[in-house]
Parts: structure tokens; sequence; C-alpha cells
């Protein structure tokens, strides 16, 4: 049985990875850590665990964690797993790093686009960016995992295989995405209040989302030389999903069932990316609740581009999901252990 | 390996069906009935099952189902499962019917609520109705089952302990219900279109819904007596959930620990009923996804008055869950086999 | 043309007394007052006024408000109008309330639902009630209004006409209500969060909400004796609007046509009522925006009991709309100026 | 006093000019076509105008229309109003046409992609594209508008003053847009149902949708050359709104300074747009219910693209609002008339 510890197990994410490992047959939450809300039960403050959870929320305590827990999972803000992590730790136990702090192999660029100062830059090589379905053998290995950020997994599943075999134009490739709201976190903000949400959308963080630079180094990873992409998020009306519309300029004619050939070749034994059938487009709903990504494509041709769709729950395949994906496959586990869950529509 | 089969699988409630049972380690299904989808792969119909279910959807043949499964779920509108069902075909497969064919023993009072002949009466005697909480142990060797109506569940289980044990002036039960919008199905309706229920809220079927008589039915029983509620349903701008506040009149002084162990008494061994702490309101939310009934009440002692308030998921515990659950009491599965399933929060 | 100051204008009601008052024909805001956006552009606080409104956010200074504008609306949390009032600021400036400083008459009431010591219980006998369709009068020269509460303008206009006529029996009646997220105002809490309010609904204050005292003392008022009510609200996953559901016994048998015709006699002179046709039921939907409340009826005569309806939108006939009704009156306008607004659909 | 004849007055754009006519003091309502609700009160259609609209539906009779109207609207589906029109009827009345059918310039091509063949492409010359802030002169004199798609509305204006100004690379343009649900229509069907779009987030007509020569005949006149780009619309779980995002690759650097020039240069004097101030994201919900189009932009450095931002009330600037300031520039009035709606926040 692998034993978990969560720091900052209640936000939306921690209480996620909560739900899913419920339903795990060999790993057990053994500590539910959470700052805000220390000496509560956990299911006062998550309602959904009542008599499901017992357990009352502990201190963010990482060095007694580590001795206690086979993996940690830091579902935390910006900077706070970079300032904690250090050797011993790592020694003892494995950690999963669902913010940014592991992700982008440059501290340079990490430090500019978060405006913060990495705590512990020597750990960033080591770390693995946990994108199961590119990067699964450096995950088996790992100590340490850069959990990817919900907008990189959903764009790069969407893109990177027609990057890599070399149909698209790198430096036309433009983003546009779209998010509920869990995405934005469990803080008491007005902007996320839900008279401010609802009936409205809007693009936030444009040109300058934080998401972008980690998008652009996994895809120039694909592509083979560095390249810059336009990345739009929005805000939409519902709790969860999201959704990318990904545009590209072809480098030669392609038919439908060349880059079809394509998106099998790398999708066709993958459990948790669902290429659709021609001209169904993904939908959010149809992902809720589970750790699928579904893609599909529509040429243009008229235009010489391809418009590259994809659809994950961002809370499950960009969040928590795929962070238990990752242990799964640190650990030895089936990979889908506890996360073949399906969808719920409507 | 119980064999399935469900005619109308192609209903929201068909629909949850599928996705429950798909995670049933006894169950299986094996004939997807639907008249509007035949000939048509199931998972174009609900995209949430690519590459879950392969399977094709089939015409409406009770007879060639009665040889091929184990039990039919008929999930279809009212009039069709006492129209199909026959002494031969339930002397060789079990039915558990979700519409209200065989849910009220007068058979005069159903064809005044619900305006249509009843088809086979003969039945009528011999169903089960089939809240297992409180039917148990008929079920167990039941061949025709009546799953309750999604607003009866709810609105039961909050009330009859309390009416059981004596403490409610039987003549003062007003049910006042507010239900998501899939508890209208999936015909094409104005009235159920994203813009006609968004934003917006009302009563409909007042002092005349169809759930009323077998709310009072079975409210009857657990009085000993006769008795008559009101019932008002809402259609609230969401997908899932109902919420049920009954009031009523206390017969005599209570304290909230006498009422807290009467619910007890009720519910202490019940998995899927959840009697919440002192003051927490049940939220449907907290249930979504999930076969759980919330429930919780509030003495208001300057009206002599008890608030009961119930929460479920109309579409599982409302529906497709408890007809799973009826189906695990039949054939002697663990009764939360394929419904340990965590509600989704958010 | 009539000066206006709000102080709190950077509220929900606040905003919509600004949105109301932009195509008022003879009043004019003047001053804009907010605590929390001090200094800042009104239309940078709310992006619908750009171009419209060129204001900037000015201090709350309440001495130097009543030398400058003819009435101030004072759209604050409770306790604050009650805390600024004084005879000098009243002998040059009529006030409208829209807390409950000044709704209930019985101060020891007041402080007992409230939890809050009144400040100045001198001026609650002067105050006047401002539900307009019963105390227009009275409020014609009134100096200090108390705007009444959302809930008890909805509750009050669908019972009050039953009561006075003397067809209920005044103990009976039992008020289940809905409302809309903008109620809980633009405070930063979790609980009103995008997604801890969407596809959920609960109630809330159960048998304790502060609204009740001020519904009981009013249809008191209309029954010629004290009486009781339970009042229940629930939170709905929509921006705007409140619907009320209420029950209570018939003294004696009524036909439909004569509870109409009372409906009418009170109402039907009444622009911002409208009693609608047999067996329509209210939607929020449909007063969205405007300061109609739309009513309406069922008896059942099976429980020999009366289900009354409302709707309206909480912000305007619940708050800013009826508050300029009010001023509309006090000021000689007439009483729909800046009011006759279409309800926006869908 | 203009009056006025909508045929498809029962669908949300005819509604939706019921709602502006009504405050519009120079025009009135005296026809209200309707194929599906013949002989019912319009009210009944749409309660929101109980008291407001006495009027029953007529018949879709636009020889008897053109004798007693000034002005008809025609909100029904593409192809009607072109086998309606002829010169006997324009020599007596004007046309506004929300459909399509007489936008495109060039037949073969509206043929192509609506797919049905032209009633009468003898009036397509003569016909205005009624975008009035670019059309205004030739809308005063025309005897037929073609009143723009929603879509367009927003994209044109949002991109043209950068094109017209050379800025732009012309065979770059890609524009992502997301739009409400009552762009879809009343119509009732199984996608537009509230539990297939709540919670849910979807492309469709991906690169194929039939406003995409609208917007690219519109934008080559700005041009002056042929273009083409790239549109895909979005379904949002809103009632109302569409969010357009457009990417453009910059031919020359250029500063915010010199762009927001351009802006300003085109709409400084225009009423009903609003070049929002830097760095602030155009938001549908700050333009609903109102006549206004919200746009700003972003350059992005790195990519050198610009990202160019429009919202609008799809039912108002993209239907309804944009056919009443046609008419009221067509008959002499103040182009606001009966538009100068306040945005409605929350």
């Amino acid at each position: 049985m692998i034993k978990v510890g969560i720091i900052g197990s209640t936000g939306y994410a921690g209480n996620e990875i909560v739900r899913i490992l419920l339903r795990h047959k060999n790993a057990s939450v053994k500590w539910f850590g959470s700052r805000s809300y220390k000496d509560m039960k956990y299911a006062s403050v998550y309602g959904n665990f009542v008599e499901l959870v017992s357990d009352t929320c502990l201190e963010d305590d990482i060095e007694r964690l580590s001795d206690e827990v086979d993996v940690i999972f830091t579902a935390t803000p910006q900077g706070l797993c970079s300032s904690l992590v250090n050797e011993k730790i790592l020694s003892k136990t494995k950690i999963i790093d669902l913010s940014a702090d592991f992700r982008i192999k440059d501290v340079a660029i990490y430090e500019k686009w978060y405006k913060l100062e990495h705590k512990s830059p020597q750990f960033i090589k080591e770390a693995v960016y946990g994108l199961c379905e590119i990067n699964r053998q450096d995950v088996k290995n790992a100590r340490l995992i850069a959990n990817p950020g919900c907008f990189p997994t959903c764009s790069i599943l969407s893109i990177y295989p027609l990057l890599k075999e070399g149909i698209l134009d790198k430096d036309s490739i433009i983003i546009d995405a779209k998010s509920g709201t869990s995405g934005a976190g469990r803080g008491a903000k007005v902007d996320n209040l839900f008279c401010e949400v609802n009936e409205n959308i809007k693009a936030y963080g444009v040109a300058n989302h934080r998401h972008t630079p980690e998008i652009e180094e996994q895809l120039s990873y694909m592509a083979g030389e560095d390249l810059m992409v336009n990345f739009t998020p929005h805000l939409v009306p519902m709790n969860r999903g999201i959704l990318v519309t990904a545009y590209g300029n072809l480098k030669k004619k392609v038919t439908y069932d060349e880059v079809k050939a394509i998106y099998d070749k790398y999708y066709k034994d993958e459990y948790f990316v669902r290429v659709l059938d021609k001209d169904i487009c993904p939908q959010t709903k149809w992902v809720e609740g589970s750790n699928f990504t579904d893609i599909n494509f529509k040429i243009d041709e008229r235009t010489n581009r391809i418009i590259m769709m994809g659809a994950i729950d961002n809370l499950v395949k960009g969040a928590a999901g795929q962070a238990v994906q990752n242990m799964n496959i640190m650990f030895g586990e089936k990979e889908n252990e506890g996360l073949d869950i399906v969808p719920m529509f409507p």
C-alpha cells in the first residue's frame, strides 16, 4: 500500500487527489496537509467526503511527512515546493509537485515569468516533466516530478505529434484555450465570484500567461529547435474543463488520412488519449471527471492551416489525475489504477 | 456475470445505467436498446463512452431480450413497460422498471394522475416498490421492481422516519422540491433549451405533479393511515441534483437530539444515506455523481414546525443508481457494488 | 433635476441604482461613494459603465453629501446608516436606506435578529417602510425610507391581499424562497465563488434568516394580528431573480375566480405588479432587469391549501428599483420614471 | 411614427427587436408575424411582455405588410427573405433582412456556403451591408439592408481599422470566436438543450462556418485585395454574448500608442464602439443587453503578432440592435434612439 501525503489538500486540486485515491486499490492518503483548515475535519471542508474521509487536516510539515509517507503531492502555490525540498527529503520520499516550480529547465525563464526567485535550482535538472504519454520512461525512476500545467497538458498533447513529424510550421502556432473556473482555485477573489463569471466570457493573461514558456519549452523539444507560440486563455462559465483550439500552418499538403495516421501512431496504445472520429469536435463534458484527453483536427485546404483541438478535465488530466498517473508509473502500478473513471454526462 | 439489457438506453437515465455498470465487477450490459438511435454506435450518441463502449444500439425487442439477459432495465416513458411485460417474460428474466407503471398500487389513482390506461394491472400487486432502504427484504426475491421516482426517493427518505415515529402531524406535510434539468429527459423541447432554463427558475406541475400520489402512498404506509401532501417541484438551472425542503408540524415538543436519534436509528447502518452534522444544510453538489442521499433537519421552536432537507443526484439515487442498487440486492451482490462512487466537487 | 448621492455605490445594489438613474429624466447621481474603491474611476470598477460614467469614487462623507444632494441612497451593510443619520442631516436631505436598519419597528426584535445595537432608534418610528404598492401615501412625505428587503418584497406582495381579505389561516404560512447569487453581494467569500454555487443548490439561514421578522411584521399589519411564518431561502445558480413559493391553509372554500378577483382588486392599477393568466407560473427570467413583480396562485382542493407564487429581480424590485420608485414618489415624479425597463429574455 | 412589421417575430432576434422598439420614441411594431405561433398572444409566447404587448401573432403576409408598415424586419431562416422580396414590395416599404440572403455580393459564394439557390439575385447589388459604423452613408438611402451576422459584426469591427491602415499581414488572420447559445435560435434541438450545453464547451463549424465568406468579403474591401481567414466559433454555456479573439501578424513594428491611435481614429466618435483602456480585456457581460461593441488589443513583441479582442451582445449589436440602428439611420432618427440601453451587470 502506497502511503500518500498531500501538502495543500484543501485546494481544488488537492481535493481531487483525495477523490481519486479513495478508489485506488494500492494507495491511501495518510496526511491531509492544509494551512488554512488545520485541525478541521477534512469532510467539513469538502462535504462530498462525509462518511468517506474521517481524517483531520494537519499542518504542512514536510520533514515529518517524508518520514511517514512514500510520496508527497504538493498542490500548493508557486514557490512553496521549491522552498521545502532538499536532498534529505528526496532521499526518503518521492515528490510530485503540482506547482510550476520544476517544470521549466531554464531557471532564468522561470524567474522572469513567475517573478519569483527559485529556491532550489539544483533540483531542476533532475526533475522529470511528468507528461506521462511523452516521458513515461523517465517518470519510472524519478524522485521528483514536475506535474504539467493544465493548459500545457492539453496544448502539448494536441499539437506535438504533428510537430514531431514535421508537418507544422513551427513559427505559426497559435493556441486559443478556454478553461472552466476551477482552474482559478478556491481563493476568495471578487473576479471568481459566481456573479462575475456566470453569463460572461473574457480572455486573460493575453501574451503574458505563465503557461506560455512551459508550452514553448516542451514543443521546442518536439520540433528539435526553439519556437515561440501565442497562447491566450479564456475564462468560461463552467466548473471544469479545458478546451484548446490550436492553429498551425502546414508545411506541405496533407490529407485527413495522413494526419490521422500520425495521431494514431502516437496515441493508438495510449489509454488516456482518445482521437475522435472524423469531424467530431471534442467537448469538455465528454471527459468530465475522467483522465481522458480527447483530440481531433481539421485541415483547412483554403488557408493551408490545420486546426487542432483537445479537451481535458483541468482538475484530472490537468492536475490531480495526471499526478496519480505519474505516481502509478513511479510505483509500478497499473497506469490507470484509480483512474479508470467513466466520464459523467450530462 | 449478470447479463443486462436496457430498453431505452439512450435517454439520460439509460446512459447513467451504462456509466455505472461499466465499473461493476459482476454485471455487463449486453443489449443497448434504443428506438431513436437503432443501428448507431452507442458511443456516437454519448461521446463520453468513446473507446469504452463499442456496442451498437439495438431495437427494443423484449422477447429476444428475455432469452438473452438476466435482468432488463426499462428506462422508458410511462406506459411502455406495462404494455410489454407478461408472465412468460417474467418467468425468464427479472425486470427493473424505471417508469411509474408499477409504483402505485391503486390502478385507478395511476390512471387518473397519468391519464393512461394500465395495460397489465395483474402485475401491480407483485411488483416491489424498490426504495431499497425501506423494502430491502421484498426486493431480494422480486421478479419485477418498480424503481421509485426521483422526487419520491428524496422526499420519502427525508420524511419517513419522523412520520413512522409519530412526531409529525400527518396532514401538515408540504414538500418544496428543486430539480436539475436532466430530470426532464433528452427530448427536444423548447422549454428545456439552454436559453429557457439558464438564469431562470420556475415552479411547474403545481398541485398536480404525478409524483404526488406516489409520495402519498408510501408516506401513508409509514403513517399507518392515509395522508395527503402538497408537492411543488421547481426547475433549477443545473444539470443534476434534487433538493427537497419539506415542512411539517410537530405533534409535540422535541429536541435536536431526539430527532437526530430517530434519523440515526433508521440510517446509521445505511451506506447510501448520510445524516449531516447539526446545522449543515445538504447541497446537491456534495452528492453529484453518487448514490448518496444527504439529509438534515432544523426544528423551528417559534412555529413548532420541523424543516426536513434531503439532497440526491436525480440520475443516480433518483434513477439509475437506485436501479442498480436494486439489481445488486436481487442478485446477491454487495449492495454498493459499482455504486461506491465518490461525489465530485466542484 | 434631483441630485442623488449614493453611499456604497460599488456594491451590486449601488451599481444597479446607477444603471437605472442613467436613464432617469430628472435625476442624476452626483456622488459615487465607496469605501473600497475611493479615488478609482467608477467605470473601472464596473466595466459596463465605460463611456457612460466618467466620475470617480468618493469617500462616504454623509455631512458633505447632505449639503450637496437632494437624496442619499445608503446601499451599505446593516448598522451603517443608523450610525450616520441625525436630525441635521434629515433636515437637509432625504434618505433612502437599502439596509435593514429602519425596517423593523420593534428595536428589540431588530437587535435580536441582527445581533447589532441600533444606533438611532429615535428615527425608527418616523421611517416609512417603502413597499410602494402598500405605503404609497406615507412615502410621499417621508424624510427617511426603509427600503424593503428583497425576500420580504416578493413574499409580502405575493401573500398580503389574501391575508387582508381574510381567506388565509394566518398561522399556516410557509414561504420557500429561491434567490440568485447577486443577493449575497460582491464580497469575496469562498461560499460565493463560481465553483461553489454553479451546479448546486442549498438552503441557508433555515429558521433564522433575518428577513423573517420583517416579513412577519408586515404581514401582521395585514392580518390585523400577530403572526409567525416559516421562511426558508435557497441559493440558486443564477445571477438575478427571486422566486417565492408560499403555502397557506384556506379558511374556507374559494374558487379560482374569487381569488383572482382579490389579486385584481389590489393590483389592477399597479404598473409594477402583473398577475399572470391562469396556470402560468411566474419565471424569474420574465422580470429580469425590470421592476416588475409577477404573481400567480394555485388552489389545491385536495389539501385545502393555496400556493402563492411571486417572481422579482432581486436587484431591481428587490433593491435598487424599488429605491428609485420610492424616490420618484417622494419627489413627485412619475412613479415609473427611469423604471419602465422591458424585461430581457433570454 | 415609424410603423414596423416583423416577419419571424417569435424567434430570439424578433423578440429582441420588440424589446428595443417598445422604448423607441418614434417607432412602433404594428405586425407581429409568426408562422409557428399564429393567432396566439405575443405575450403568451414571451412572458416578459405581459401587460406590455397586447398584440396577437399574425401570419407572415409580406404583401399586406408592405401596404401597412414603413419598414419590415425579416428575422427568418436563410432563403426566406430572398424568396419574398420583389420590386413592388420594395417600392412601398423598406426591408431590413436579418438573415444572410443579401450579405454576400458574389451569389456563387452564397449558394456554395449556404447550399441554397438564391431566389432574387437581382437585388443583391442594391442591398446595403448594414454595418453602420462602416457603411453609414449608404444605409441612409437604402431600400434593402443586409443586416450583418453576429460573428462578422464583432470580427470586422475588431479587425478592420488595422487592416485598412495596413499594419496587418492580410493572409495571417485567425479569428477564434465564442458565442452564447441564443445565437443557435429557439428551435427545439437536442444539441441546444440545457443539459447538453451547460458545463460544456466545444468548437463547431470548424473551417466551414457560413459566416466565413461574409467576414472575408468585408475584410477584403478594407484590405483592398482578396484575403482568406480562419474562423472558428465555439458554443459557450451562457445565453448572450460573443467574444472574438483575433490574431494577425504585424507587417512592421508598432507601439501600443500607434495602434491605439488607429482605433481612436475610427471609433472616437462612434457611440456604439468603446475602445477600452490599456490591458483591460473585453468581457461579454459588460455589454449585455446593449448595442455596444467593446474592443481592445495586445501586441506580442515576442512573436510579432497582435491579438485583437471584441465583445458584443449577439442579440443586440449582433442582430436586433444593429437592425434598429440601421432603421434609425434610414429614417433620419437619432442613431441611438431606443438603443441607449445601459449594459446590465451582473
